[in-house]
């Protein structure tokens, strides 16, 4: 069925980001890759031409517009133009809204103008070593030394953490409360430059070659107490704020890249013959994508309800859990099917289809996996 | 996520119903089951209701109302009764906008009014024993003699046979064309009280064990040719256009039955304890229920998408394919799933969950096959 | 591949096996269907063939066999020949072995003879309205009084329960210590002709039409203490000893189901056109089958390698769990298949795999669930 | 269940083969993976250790023995010492049954001794660009000039080709028969120093990163008439006579990578802590890994089995079909549950699950497609 949560100011923007992929991303993607980590320039090239800023205020540069749809765009384009943009996500999609939500002015006015122009690129770095899913577990410690924060400790798993000149680093401002290990968490806005602050390996991952999955660690980091990011203690409950926009994040991303398989499955079979003809006359071509387009088609009124509700601010946590929960499996599925379909060649990375079938890999893992994405959803059914 | 497309007025509409079933359907069910059959009083007291004549335009004793989301509250409700309703469906979703479509005024004026209050019961009757969705290959055949058309031949598989007034038959009115199989048919609505109209057996199934499925057979049955429906020979093109409808009618059904299912499971599991707790607390319950939860969810969007998209005129026939598809497949998933929770409960009839299961074995076959409905999608995927 | 575990002596009574159902049986099976569980008589007919006997020792008037293989291929053959033969599965493969087990020579003495006979059928009782598979929930008590026990409570789920002539309640004779809930059980050889026995509902179920599963109720049944079976107190522990056959028995029949309904989608197909040519030549059905085919192959493998590690006392309980669960998730995923490739004919009763589809339903919930047969391999892998 | 199908002398080989990949092996396996293939010392490594030669006539400088199994245990054991191994497996396993049964005394007594010591290595050149499965499309041509073949054309997907000295390359020797195209093909063991002879590209794959998946291209290459394999015209048929050993081969590779994955998954979740808790111990856990511990079971049964029928000689080529089918689907449900339970270390190359999941994702592709298998059972189903 046709979108209809789309205008003609959305398919604009949209034209747009096609555009920049196509002309400045596309060609000298194969460095990316080859780096393992998008270039400094590319936030720049973003920022200036507004992609960044859609949603911060326009008093520090931005938009100021009030919807999550251009965000939604920014993905479903990436997705469809081969490149990963996992960093520009976290920038955009994860970190702005804590700043948004708990910065003060003071703090926006000094970080959202070079956010927006891309001058200033943030990451979030909450999973450690010893933890997964489990926050209140977090072990880096930042003890308060006058006007300082003194931070120890290591994290992982931190995608952008390589370009990074922000990381929103969630420690333990004070000991676990052995009743309630939800309090005593902050969140510091750390400057990546500051002594101590090193960005340790990066990790090699079975897909998303071209954006940086790191371990960073803290020796004794000095952050100044103005960089703490709303109040001390109170990062628990901040972090359970940004949830839905999170998952929806990459339940889009997971929509998009079913829907783009589906295109590739189609025009490879429709090109390639084998016994004389083409693959897509055989029935079980014409079976396999059927079942696939079905998914992406519910896919696609699932994800579109849930982008409305989120814009309307009624898309819940539990909501959320379950779009990413079912998204991210039914990604698999028909990426799998889809790549079957390409024979031999969908083993070869040369062939996107390969490249998306190694993405997608990770959805059913970040963000929360799809066990605690059950948890959620079975707590909202009251169990 | 909360349904949005329904306001007060269906919400109203919605108490009718319930309350409707629980007094008067649900007492005397067993009584139905028994008989294989609902009563002819059925009829007429969801007539006087005004439940039967929503879509009726006013001039023909109707409400007059130009959306689907009534009926389709209808079948969510008596899914929620438990209640087979197949008959009324036939009646209401499928028969209807043919009446309305292809009747002449005179027509009208002489069926709607009966139809409205119950007093004149419909069928439909496309499926021959040796054809299953080849509608091309129909053998039935109406002679034209005069004033009446000769009817001769078998139907199976018809739902509401045994007590429909007057049946829809296709059949074919001139020999078919080799280059053209479609050519030839037509729909007669035939009264069944005629000499030579017959209903053979009631067919025992898996389930829906409260409505009939019968054979009729015609020998030389006279039929006036002020009963055709239509043009003669354009059959075919007619069924067509009703197809997005009975595939949507199926598809709220197969929902509305996955819907009701978690519900059912969710509170055996927390009232059903074993090695001393809810089964409800174990995690292996609560992950299956949240991926049938997550199912339903999708699904939710996918058909309010479509009952929009039906109630604008722009509900394709591929469309409602991949809706059929995916929603009867979801079903089946959903509903295995929630009667194994049951344990071995689960297995006696007495339950409703064993009950969904045996009726839901049908979705993914009637109305089209999976297998028809995959066709349909692929083709409108190009291949 | 060429099953290789069964010799001359077993394709001879696989005939005799084969004859008996289609003569004796098939001609009046409808009769059991009507009455909901077999006639008396056919106990009789079976004992008198040798069927029932095979593995009682002879001086007890049977063969003295020292191998399940002529059970499994009663198993086969009934499934084949479309016959629930649930309640003689039970006197056979379930209760047999405990007799020969637990029972004195005495005991023995009393009841092999006519047991092999089929003059004394038997049956087992375990499940209680409020417990399933947690058996030291057990709350049916067995009060020694003098030379008897007095025994009250109630069963459900009484495979056979309306024929039998003897039943091995499973009661409490003990309380339940708190910190060993197994203990206090015990097996009692009742009567069924005692006072206070009572057969209460055959309850309905959504398939297995012709085998019956009763409620059963004890009030002040005086049960003699020379009819309980083994030492008192011993009950959890001789459970356990016969759960790898039961478990294997179960397998039996699901491969069997799964490995005719094969044949049957394939002849159906084979014989059946539409669009003017025979659903087999379809890709999408060749497809299927060769995917369900090749599941029926690997479950032969996987069964004919447990049948000989049984025979050779090495089939554990953990073994027999992997191969219950494994082999019921195949059934169903299999009957599911063949069924949809008949089409609506699939539906009716009168076509036998509709009866293997409804009767599948309870292979992954009887004889211990898929959930319990998980924790039971998972235990396995030291988890 | 325990392996019944290992005597002492497999056992004993098994720890030989063991020891060979830790110590020689692993340690310079990440070498193998920057280089993108095995280096040649490798082979003579496994030459001189026995390894390769097992099947070949002791005349020939082998051991003689009439038994794949050897060849299973040194699949089995690369999979569990994470190499990849395919190269080799295509010298013994696909390679040497051609040689052994159509080589001439003359050609075994050239080529043997050294394929035997590991100073020939072979491979085999069957696709074309231009044809997947479909052999008669096959467009290199080898035209007769005197003594030689002048080979003009060009492959793709040759495991092994750039380390080979000898490829068998499949060539039409004359134009193809309208009527019959399997006729005129033709199989020259080419030398690969020969002028004219190149190794392209090696193909960037998803996974297999230490083995080489080379294009070749032939131009005017002079290959000896002495160097035709059997008789010119007749590669079909004997294309054909190998297939249920190469079949079986990926089977035993998918079945020890599933196997192993579990022990992975296992014990990674025995280790891993969440929530104050192992993995292993939250139910979803043991459920999941019980029905991958099934599935293994049921495989292993399946494929030891086909081991023993392929030693008997007995294992057809759709039987082989089935097991290949169902061992690779089997591989890809168990490998991706496994990963998914490692959470985000999963994702990472240094987990050896994330190299599993890689691989496993070519095993329904190559060897002939999961699609192509199932028309293959199909067949043997008399559709």
């Amino acid at each position: 069925m046709k979108r209809t949560i789309f205008g003609d100011e959305h398919e604009a923007f949209r034209d747009t980001v096609r555009q920049f992929f196509e002309t400045k991303v596309t060609p000298q993607y194969p460095d990316w890759e080859a780096a393992g980590h998008p270039p400094r320039d590319f936030y720049r090239e973003a920022g200036a031409l507004g992609i960044i800023g859609i949603q911060v205020p326009e008093q520090f540069g931005g938009a100021g517009v009030e919807s999550y749809k251009f965000n939604a765009i920014v993905t479903e384009q990436a997705v469809r133009a081969h490149i990963s943009l996992g960093p520009l996500r976290v920038h955009m999609d994860l970190v702005l809204p804590y700043l948004l939500e708990y910065a003060t002015d003071e703090q926006k006015q000094r970080w959202l103008p070079d956010f927006v122009t891309g001058d200033l690129v943030t990451a979030i770095a909450m999973t450690e070593p010893g933890t997964g899913s489990d926050l209140a577990g977090i072990r880096t410690t930042a003890r308060r030394d006058g006007d300082e924060y003194i931070l120890n400790g290591a994290k992982t798993f931190i995608t952008g953490g390589y370009n990074a000149d922000r990381v929103l680093v969630v420690a333990r401002t004070s000991p676990a409360d052995p009743d309630n290990r939800r309090t005593g968490l902050s969140i510091l806005v750390v400057d990546t430059t500051s002594p101590g602050f090193e960005v340790g390996r990066i990790l090699e991952k079975m897909g998303l070659k071209a954006q940086d999955t790191c371990e960073l660690s803290f020796s004794d980091v000095r952050v100044p107490a103005a960089d703490l990011l709303g109040d001390e203690g109170r990062a628990f409950a901040y972090l359970g704020h940004n949830l839905p926009q999170e998952r929806l994040t990459i339940a889009v991303g997971a929509w998009a890249a079913a829907s783009h398989a589906v295109e590739l499955a189609r025009d490879y079979t429709s090109e390639r013959n084998v016994f004389g003809q083409p693959v897509a006359s055989f029935q079980n071509t014409k079976f396999v994508l059927a079942d696939c387009a079905a998914d992406v088609a519910a896919g696609q009124a699932f994800l579109d309800n849930a982008l409305e509700a989120h814009d309307a601010g009624e898309l819940t946590g539990s909501d959320a859990a379950a779009l990413k929960l079912w998204m991210t499996e039914m990604q698999a599925r028909v990426v799998d099917e889809c790549l079957q379909l390409h024979g031999g060649y969908g083993y070869m990375s040369e062939y996107p289809i390969s490249r998306l079938y190694a993405d997608a890999r990770v959805s059913r893992i970040y963000g929360g996996t799809s066990e605690v994405m059950r948890s959620i959803v079975a707590k909202s059914l009251g169990m």
